[in-house]
């Protein structure tokens, strides 16, 4: 919606960005009412998604429009159309449906901290209880392994991938913060012989172990229930997976951690993080770049840190040379780091 | 933040959009602590705007990061610099400053309207209370004449323009829901032989009559305090303003409202609509199109109604003709209806 002609500049940006949040409401709002899902099966007009959905013939009009001027619906002569993006993510008919990500991206409580960023920019943190992550928050993390799972499949493949999984080789691996599980559980379903121990909070461990069932690997799938910096890790693993936790904490408590994961590791062995580790200049790529003020609103220490900090980081921790692998088509990196063999 | 690639399209998009409330607590946030003035003044790296504001260095780092991000200022070299367009609306020491929206637009009235979309689209309608706007609810309509007036500036001066103000002929005008009054003052400020009067709630009439005093046109300013469905409207008027009120309600309330219009005009006189007039698609322009969502959220049976729905009410009301006027650099138009001579 940018509209800066030519010339002068119009106030229309501003006025968009603080009615930005509509643009979360009306997406939340029409997967809620399965909008993209009920397009999909053929109602393609503002009566046919009312009957569909029981909402009122106007309420869907207005809804459905707003969908087209942000780009997720297409509309020709009073017919909507799903587009490529909605038709593949939103659509709860297909397999890579997102629509499950709204239980948690959007929602009451990362809205909650969002409105009080202004302390939190105050204070250098997030001005809620519990942001410092390392204690229990059982309901909250259960609710985002349940609803960003889906979200996981094209980074956990990529990893399953670099990790060389349908090789079959008899690998161990430790999923620290495992959540979902997904990323150990990809690996364990392309290779038979690998077996995942999965490190969480005790409730967020059982939603893992639900998908361990789900995808036949449950046989290979132990847990370790407890805090990634106090449990018994375990030792001699081919690879640690440190997906999306290093950026809740400080550079400190980064370095604590890893140190923990080199002493888990078998000579030789690989930590994988997975993570949104923005350029230099902290401003680009863009959606990596903006991550951190995520974790500015919601957590005490947190960041997004940039290569060369995790560099550091992980060097003071053992590993002497750490590499950076952009995963296609998603805004996170996975860093590569070797313990000497 | 578009991120489709030329192949399969990426979840990016939507990530982003779940997430764009945070693009206006962050604007809100800036505003609030005055970032863009402090940049203004020379404060441009997170130290010394640290020092400046009284916030966390991280906390103004991450902040102005995340609005180089969303190009509301420019970063090299770790200093931090206006736009074009944060320097024109966002300092407060420009005299164009639009600062002063954020306490009504992003605010948490309207956020709280949105928290309950989904009802409202189920409804056809607004499911908060005083959704229609005919009582009178001083209290949001104060907050809404302070926060807004400087937004008007553009429209108010075309307004004048259109209206031959400069011309100063004996001019009677009526300005309907006037809110900060600004619209009936520029007229004044411009014609020294115009009488303007204002009908609004009594609160909300103080604040345009403040602003009358401020621009020296309080001896040509009258007001009549109640709702413009009942109030004595006067007669003889040369122009009646209608700004930004018919998106209210619905078509039947809009004809009767214009009915009384037509009466209180002098033969030849005109109305003077200024709106929200999305195409006949209704999805374009985006901005215009987009406002109907703001009104199915806020009211029980407003919405952005196209050029050819407000000429068919117009003409029931008894004006034969109107005709449409973008406004240069606004999002919205202004419909010019003559009663015969």
């Amino acid at each position: 919606m940018a509209t800066a002609t030519a010339g002068r500049p119009t106030p229309e940006r501003i006025f968009n960005t603080l009615n930005a949040y509509q643009q979360t409401a009306a997406l939340k709002t029409a997967i809620e009412l399965d909008v993209f899902t009920a397009i999909a099966a053929g109602a393609n007009t503002a009566a046919a998604l009312a009957a569909k959905t029981g909402a009122a013939e106007k309420g869907v009009r207005i809804l459905c429009d707003y969908l087209t001027i942000q780009g997720f619906l297409a509309k020709e002569q009073g017919r909507y159309a799903l587009t490529q993006e909605s038709a593949l993510f939103l659509d709860r008919k297909s397999p890579a449906c997102l629509a499950s990500m709204t239980g948690f991206l959007g929602g009451q409580e990362a809205r909650s901290n969002f409105d009080l960023l202004t302390e939190a920019v105050r204070k250098g943190g997030s001005v809620s209880r519990g942001g410092d992550n390392t204690k229990p928050n059982d309901e909250f993390w259960v609710a985002f392994a349940r609803s960003m799972a889906p979200l996981t499949v094209p980074s956990a493949e990529f990893i399953a991938g670099l990790l060389r999984a349908d090789e079959g080789k008899p690998t161990k691996v430790l999923d620290i913060a495992a959540g979902h599980g997904m990323y150990g559980i990809s690996i364990a379903r392309k290779n038979p012989k690998a077996e995942i121990a999965a490190l969480d909070w005790p409730n967020v461990l059982s939603v893992a172990q639900e998908n361990a069932r789900k995808f036949g690997v449950a046989d290979r799938f132990s847990v370790r229930a407890g805090s990634a910096f106090e449990v018994d890790m375990g030792s001699g693993y081919d690879y640690v997976l440190l997906t999306n936790i290093f950026h809740h904490f400080d550079m400190p408590t980064c370095e604590k951690l890893m140190r923990r994961v080199h002493t888990a590791l078998k000579p030789g062995g690989k930590a994988i993080t997975l993570e949104f580790v923005p350029n230099e200049d902290r401003v680009t790529p863009p959606t990596a770049a903006a991550f951190s003020l995520i974790m500015l609103a919601n957590t005490d220490a947190g960041d997004a840190y940039t290569f060369v900090e995790y560099e550091k980081i992980f060097r003071n921790a053992g590993f002497a040379k750490s590499t950076l692998h952009p995963v296609p088509e998603m805004p996170q990196q996975v860093i590569v780091s070797e313990k000497s063999a």
